[in-house]
């Protein structure tokens, strides 16, 4: 059982360009740049990112383009797809294969189909707004859990909570949570897609860094939302919360919207 | 080139041992019990090193062992095993892919004889006393990073820091690092050694954790000693800096005993 969408297959398209890319870089010294934002770019992010701008481009022209190197392009079309070539560019230069490509597309600024593409472990995980989502094809399904006291939660580092209210929040949700595990990237929506990890809490993020995971944990039974239980769309903030059980994540809001109110 | 050393044959049954069953158990649920220390374990952990155990037994009956899920045997031994079927177990149950089997040899207590093997990446780093390190059979060599600020910093997560101590010195060594990379389990110590990061700290640790470590990182180049720079062996405490460049481990070592005396 396979997903279905009209623009499916170039989400496909536009994975399959990036991964023979990232495959030839990885584990290879890559000349590294800061970017204003403090944040690490590769020849890698920037060559994947052009070559799938460019394959858009010439095969939708109506679409629009948000993506993470290279800018925004005609962000008032009913379609944008959006782009980060490399999540976690930190790990892909460390050789840790939890960084993902992500792709979606979104329809009046609402995500209704994503890709996360792990190109070394060939691993892609396919949301569409509406279906079961997969993994390599096959459906998955998140885990029931019920309560944030029996729950694994992930993040990728403290540190990427900056300010007070995300602080705040972090430490809380971390705090009432069971089992803490780091450095997941965006591999973590993966994960609790497929049902071997129940809460992921991030701050700090980007359209780019979120827009992907919506339909996939969504449409394996999850929930994901800002930190004020509110829908995410290409122009949500930075704070994140997904999980696999719907009640699970509100008890996550609960102790989110508690902390970050005294903060 | 390939590694020496009259116990390595069977240093690769071990881990040849351990593989299918981890290959087997992965991303499939496993019956999780919680032990006295908190940590976890599951019935691969147990069954792994109790077919490792069985294999010592019967073809070594002189040699020690000391394994996380078992305890200890014949620890007067001049040769000792050092065992951990599943080092970072909480990531394994995750679907994660950062745990490691690790097996080492101690010679009247001083690890000699290094293997970190992950099952499911097929990967599989070898240590021998006074030989260049490998991954799978290929030599490899730790990078050069001579100052701690321009350092990429691994350990598994801060809640792994318990005591004042530890966490003083925790933080300490991520302030003055680069690039802080969480979530990294024993697969550091890998990375490290074929020269993608450049410090590790952790702290918590048992024997078991570290001893395969120490010929993987010292026969790439690198050095790893206890907080207060002294070589690590059988009877070693549980506070661990691991570094690609000597100067860089100097600097480390500078930084956590500056913030410790302080704590």
């Amino acid at each position: 059982m396979t997903n279905s969408h009209p623009f499916l297959a170039m989400a496909h398209k536009l994975a399959d360009v990036a991964r023979p890319v990232l495959q030839s870089y990885y584990r290879k010294p890559v000349e590294i740049d800061v970017k204003g934002d403090a944040s690490l770019v590769t020849i890698a992010d920037r060559e994947i990112e052009r070559a799938m701008r460019d394959m858009i481009n010439a095969e939708l022209p109506d679409h629009g383009i948000l993506g993470e190197e290279h800018g925004s392009e005609n962000l008032d079309a009913e379609y944008v797809w959006v782009l980060d070539p490399i999540d976690g560019t930190k790990s892909f230069i460390a050789g840790k294969p939890s960084f993902n490509t992500l792709i979606s597309l979104c329809q009046n600024g609402k995500p209704v189909l994503g890709l996360i593409d792990q190109a070394i472990l060939d691993e892609r995980w396919i949301g569409v707004t509406g279906q079961a989502s997969t993994l390599n094809d096959k459906p998955i399904k998140a885990r029931a859990c019920k309560h944030l006291k029996d729950a694994t939660i992930f993040t990728t580092g403290p540190d990427l909570f900056i300010t007070t209210k995300a602080i705040a929040g972090y430490k809380a949700a971390f705090g009432a949570a069971r089992h803490p595990i780091y450095g997941i990237d965006s591999y973590g929506y993966g994960l609790i897609a497929m049902g071997f990890g129940d809460v992921l809490v991030e701050s700090n993020l980007q359209p780019y860094d979120f827009c992907a995971a919506v339909p996939v944990i969504e449409g394996a039974g999850g929930v994901i939302t800002d930190w004020d239980g509110r829908a995410l769309t290409i122009n949500s903030g930075d704070l994140v919360i997904a999980s696999g059980d719907a009640r699970c994540h509100g008890e996550g809001l609960d102790v989110l919207q508690a902390a970050t109110a005294r903060s």
